[in-house]
């Protein structure tokens, strides 16, 4: 087992990262920029470095300098956490090359993976069902034009090196189809230096469903289930759950196999996800791989008791899985409310600033996951989620009654956040009834999107 | 279903029932005294209403102000949580009468197992094993002596109505016999208004084992596994948990099904709890039954996965229980370290006082029930239980190493604290490899009951 790992990351995942290191006996390293000198997961670890100024690029996203913390402070492996460098294919390289140990896939699968058109590829020829769509990259709005043609309007137009909905849009039609594609593939250069886009036929109101996998290096892959991704806001996920509730123990079983076949194709190893869209006749087409831990992993090990994070860590120290598929047993009902600095009414403009106070619920079956405390000033420069609310109750409507119940105990004073939002989500009649897709807060909070 | 629950308590065990009634969609009433208008369960409920003065016979302890503020309130049922009127057959009696639902067993059970002799005698008549010890009840200290000589030394003087180490002391020989009889009875008499008494063999160095009950009024009893709370101070519960790490299932099956028919032999409903002691041979004696919830609940609900207060309610407004003995799966391991603010190298002086910080500790298997907050002044009148600090693991190893990351993390300034203390059992080698029994506290930590 590892002696020190290094959390190339910050705030809640951070923090997430640490408590599991602490639980194992790992020691910890924080690295952390200036503007995250107060941060609970600098604060937290056994030991931190600071790493640089506040722009990511000049810390958290800088290679060089995180490699020269872990070799300093003799550290023996690097946990990328979510975001930043985490599905860098390049830092897992320079990783290995300096005897490190990168805790997620190898360089070589992340690249596979990473890039959409290759994934495809992939998938296609393990037999995963994908989203009819362009076999090849495309660089131009004319060859994506012609392809968009060849597939049938509405086509969605994406970045291959795109993620969290950056480097995407939908055309509807021929006249729309250049503005959305340069608009996305400006986005694409800007954000990740690629201008190579794909197209594939729009599935109409599908739900996002993304299965778990977990895999050692021994050749065992297992899934933990799926959860529902559907509600959000510009491909931005806002409430997640687990199990979902259109899926029978039949589907579940065929997207798990189908997703731990995908895995195994490419001979994967540690936690990823396989990213379904599910249409309304329950038809699944895969859409990614995401290599590295998700936001949302909890509502996975609330319903499947099974620490990811840990898991995680022991897989990349060169041990089995801990638990076999047959041994996977999915109970209860988790939900998931990602809490941010934001203001909803002023379209979700972030919102960074100082905290007066933080009262955070509590009891049985609430998790709070968090790197805010009272007087925490939440610094402008990174993503704004402050917080992931997480319960788990025995099905979902008592979940919902548990989420609402503890989301009315949240007191954040200070700055605005989308504590109301997540609440009118829950109060929706639609979202009740589990009826709902990724248009759905376009179609019940129009307000909001404009 | 109850439209509307007042909770005759405050503090936690207070915050928690709110919540349970919140996410079931009861409306609550928070009752409270002139020195909790501040307490958390005060601001959480939908209605609270002043029912007088600090001191609890004024307040908490009042049965006409809780009744007719039941009333005046219009709620339908009373949760009486532990301690206060938890144990009163009285005060069931008048819920009775005023047509009030008693959360709890009717006032006869009550009566029964709460005077220990009678409790003693059903548990004979039902076949259950008891301590050796004086079949009748003895008021003065020759008879009390004749029935120690009989019995053997060492032997246990307890009070009739005694609890929480209330009126309990032990004697070794007959010379101490006297002194020891008198002042456990003075105790008695100063606490409960009762001067009964009775004489038990003394058990060396046993654990404290319990076995959680839920009965409803079709008559399904079922138990929910045991409770290990030997970490104890002066008879004062300090660290519970469940499992308990020497229990085979075999001898879970066993104890279970004894608990089960006392339950039964006194036609018992709601939650209540069979105490034994295990002697280092496993066997097994009853000691007394609580016919309420307990502090230490929230280790069962984590390893049964059985929202207890819920199960309370439901069962009180005469549903049947929601689940079989077959149904029930103890699974993972939970411990619960009672946060107080006293002070532990002080003889443990309670430490009431303003409360400037609260940080607390959260993540995966990480519960936290309190009722405190930044700027809270905890007051001087109640009992100093602050926070009941919960972990639950995949194993008994896991749990521990959590509890003590959880620990650490916990941030409270202004007031003193055990969490020192706590951590300190749990870095004990004989607690880690689940040498205990009630004697620990004494035997390894000398230095703090002096």
């Amino acid at each position: 087992m590892f002696n020190k790992i290094l959390i190339a990351n910050r705030g809640e995942i951070a923090v997430r990262i640490i408590r599991a290191c602490r639980e194992m006996g790992i020691q910890t390293v924080a690295v952390y920029s200036e503007a995250d000198k107060d941060c609970l997961h600098t604060l937290l670890a056994d030991e931190a470095i600071c790493i640089g100024p506040a722009p990511s690029t000049q810390s958290y996203l800088n290679m060089e300098r995180i490699l020269s913390a872990t070799v300093a402070m003799k550290a023996d492996a690097i946990h990328p956490g979510f975001g930043f460098l985490s599905e860098n294919a390049r830092f897992a390289e320079l990783c290995s090359k300096c005897n490190i140990t990168f805790i997620g896939p190898s360089a070589e699968i992340i690249n596979r993976m990473g890039n959409k058109s290759a994934a495809r590829k992939t998938m296609i020829e393990a037999g995963v069902p994908v989203v009819p769509g362009s076999k090849e990259a495309v660089h131009t709005s004319e060859s994506g034009l012609a392809m968009a043609k060849e597939i049938g309007f509405p086509v969605m137009i994406k970045a291959s090196s795109g993620g969290g909905g950056k480097g995407m849009r939908i055309s509807r039609s021929e006249e729309d189809f250049t503005e959305h594609f340069t608009a996305a593939q400006l986005e694409s250069v800007k954000g990740f230096s690629d201008d190579t886009m794909y197209i594939e036929k729009y599935i109409e109101k599908p739900r996002h469903v993304e299965f778990q996998i977990m895999a050692d290096r021994f050749g065992n892959v297992i899934h933990l289930g799926e959860r529902d991704c559907s509600i959000q806001r510009r491909h931005q996920k806002v409430l997640e759950e687990a199990p979902c509730s259109v899926i029978s123990p039949e589907l579940r079983k065929k997207m798990g196999e189908t997703a731990v076949r995908a895995a195994k194709s490419v001979g994967y190893e540690n936690a990823g996800t396989i990213e379904f869209l599910l249409d309304k006749d329950r038809n699944f087409y895969f859409m990614e791989m995401n290599t590295r831990i998700q936001v949302e992993h909890p509502v996975t090990e609330m319903v499947s008791g099974i620490d990811l994070i840990k898991e995680q860590i022991r897989v990349a120290a060169g041990e089995p899985l801990s638990v076999t598929q047959d041994q996977v047993e999915i109970k209860g009902h988790a939900i998931e409310c990602r809490i941010n600095a934001e203001n909803p009414e002023k379209h979700f403009m972030p919102c960074p600033g100082l905290i007066r106070t933080v009262h955070l619920p509590g009891g049985n079956g609430v998790r709070v996951d968090t790197h805010i405390y009272g007087d925490y000033k939440v610094p402008a420069n990174y993503d704004s989620m402050l917080m992931k609310l997480i319960v788990y109750d025995k099905d979902r409507e008592a979940a919902i009654a548990k989420m609402q119940s503890a989301l009315g105990e949240v007191i954040i004073e200070g700055i605005e956040t989308n504590i109301n939002f997540q609440y009118e989500i829950l109060e929706n009649q639609a979202f009740r009834a589990g009826d709902t897709d990724t248009a759905f807060i376009e179609k019940y909070f129009p307000e909001y999107v404009k």
